[in-house]
């Protein structure tokens, strides 16, 4: 079976009011993915959005992007999953690789959320729920995630202070990536301290709205070398579901959908979690990023934060986590990020995340989450020797 | 390289005012092609639409579909391109298919579009073409489709009562199929006599507003005759993009999309145009049927109306066309209609077209088309003897 590499690596910075359309966004990225992968011809295009038939009034992004890149008549097409809509994208790459009908893939995602009103932005992000009968009632992503996390905590004693960990590493992070959109360092008072947005998650605890694009350029493992000094295999590309709404689970502290789809992605790739070394995880929330850290299989449940109390989540640490600082400092423009994840891994795992780079690392896991756990998407990375 | 196989077929009665939601009407045409297939199993769940995000603020269809259907955990997304959203969903499914990550994979596809005013739906479709450059001039579909008419007109010297006898065909094919929108027959006369739209197209060249469902259920073509009877195989399928928009091309009256497109689908099913002895095409527009006629390789450009004079297009003749109604009587609810296409080619190749059934039909062609020719995904599917 034919087996995908990275080629090619390209990000915007992520800002909240990029003067760039959705198209320029998308190209800029691309761009530099081809001009990293040195490739002139591609077989395919994948393009990643979630928001884009809401907030722009536009839909068909792949014969839109393949015309402003100039790449017109190449096979393409949008793929969506909600906030996992990068993540999802890279999974329809691989597959279309795997086929054996395309060689050459280019996969790309965007999403610009800036120059809306909150309101608008925020009931874009409820297309992500059930509009019928959840986003109708006003609920909003961060209340639902608020309730997830006040569960959490009750039910496994775990103090919102140790979870306020998570967002300081990520803007620890960040400080060293020209990319991030906020690079602020804070402590864990600061997050505490911060404005409540949903009791009890305070605006620290919250991904921004942000305005950005990633892509990867993807070709056959075997020829992998031609293109790339540096190339590096996507050893696992899995999705799992999980139901739409948190009102239809027994549970709401665990992601089924992140134990299934790393269950899988372990599979295919014969690997444990232990051999796991670099680690991008969905922290659109604080409470997210703790929760994930347990259902990909590094902490028992319950315990996540202890990771980061021994700074095992550090660069430096046993399992570098979100080291470009994550959706909360990077920044989270919704259907890219899970394909921003997916560059820094290839960065990393190339030697190439320069102030970001993580000491000895060989593979790498991203996770990618839509909606309140409904979709997610698990990648796994391996340096070649 | 894996071989896909159609194993069951479902679709809605398309409707131009269906009481049921998106989801219902998706898991009614889901739930026709599981029972279909005798499958318990899935893999996989691909999902085609254009237009939820802005007319029922709904994304996450993926996820939302799973969950409806009960299958939450199923990897699941949505993948759009515009009108050919079914075509391009059924490329996506084969994809995943052949990549041997997935075994017994549903796709299916839906769209939604009454209950609004003319001018949303309008902003809807519109959705297709560049945000920026285009539709902000307040130019439509109709309008742009009817430039692309009045060109072909011109350049070809063909008369409108040529042209014209394209929706008079899709109306006495959809005479037999019980889901058809539009049961009505229609003369020449009647449709150049009906109301302007947007010069020189007439109401009754226009598909129409309507909502529906359609799925299959795909599997090796090696296990098909486990789950399936007559089994149809899917021996080619393929996108191809061209320009978003028509002012960015030499020519309007070829769609090089479906040239391109149809190109590959028959050096990948290694057959020429004159194997091909069934036909669906995308008559959103009367005439996009007359040039599909020609971009598919059936007729020489200028000439489509001549098979329509002599007869091939019937039922009955050597190139049965659209046997169901094509879009403009069987329906065009946009994001769905390239998956009726399959459905219904597989039907006449499985003898089960009831009314419809084409005889002596043995290879069948389905060409679906995103925005102006933007986006085409072609499908060629085979009788297995």
């Amino acid at each position: 079976m034919l087996r995908a590499a990275v080629i090619g690596v390209g990000m915007t910075p992520i800002t909240a009011g990029s003067n760039l359309s959705l198209a320029n966004l998308f190209i800029e990225a691309a761009k530099q993915a081809l001009d990293d992968s040195g490739v002139d011809k591609i077989d395919s295009l994948y393009v990643g959005n979630m928001m884009s038939g809401f907030l722009q009034h536009q839909e068909h992004l792949g014969a839109l992007m393949a015309t402003a890149l100039g790449r017109e008549g190449v096979p393409a097409y949008r793929v969506e999953g909600a906030c996992a809509s990068g993540g999802v994208a890279v999974n329809a790459a691989v597959k279309g690789l795997r086929s054996g009908l395309e060689e050459i893939v280019l996969v790309g995602a965007v999403e610009k959320m800036s120059g809306y009103t909150t309101p608008e932005v925020t009931a874009g992000l409820m297309m992500a729920e059930d509009r019928l009968k959840v986003a109708s009632s006003g609920v909003t992503f961060v209340g639902l995630n608020a309730m997830i996390a006040r569960e959490y905590m009750e039910q496994y004693k775990v103090s919102h202070e140790s979870i306020a960990q998570f967002p300081v590493l990520c803007h620890d992070n960040a400080l060293d990536n020209p990319n991030a959109q906020y690079r602020k360092k804070i402590g864990v008072q600061d997050v505490l301290h911060s404005p409540v947005v949903a009791d009890p998650l305070r605006l620290l605890e919250c991904s921004g709205i942000g305005d950005g694009a990633a892509a990867v350029v993807l070709a056959p493992l075997d020829d992998a070398k031609k293109y790339s000094d540096a190339p590096v295999e996507i050893v696992a590309s899995t999705i799992a579901s999980d139901t739409l709404s948190l009102y239809q689970r027994s549970t709401t502290t665990t992601f089924n959908a992140s134990k299934h789809a790393s269950a899988r992605a372990y599979d295919q790739a014969k690997l444990t979690p232990k051999e796991i070394d670099l680690l991008e995880v969905h922290d659109a929330f604080s409470i997210l990023g703790v929760m994930a850290l347990e259902d990909l299989g590094f902490a028992k449940k319950g315990s996540g934060t202890r990771l980061l109390d021994d700074g095992e989540c550090a660069r430096e640490g046993r399992l570098p986590t979100n080291t470009f600082g994550g959706l909360k400092a990077r920044g989270h423009p919704v259907g890219a990020s899970g394909l921003y994840q997916v560059c820094e891994l290839a960065l990393q795992l190339k030697n190439e995340a320069g102030k970001c780079q993580a000491p000895n690392t060989n593979i790498g896991l991203a996770q990618s989450v839509g909606g309140v756990g409904s979709t997610v998407a698990v990648h796994i990375l391996r340096r070649i020797k």
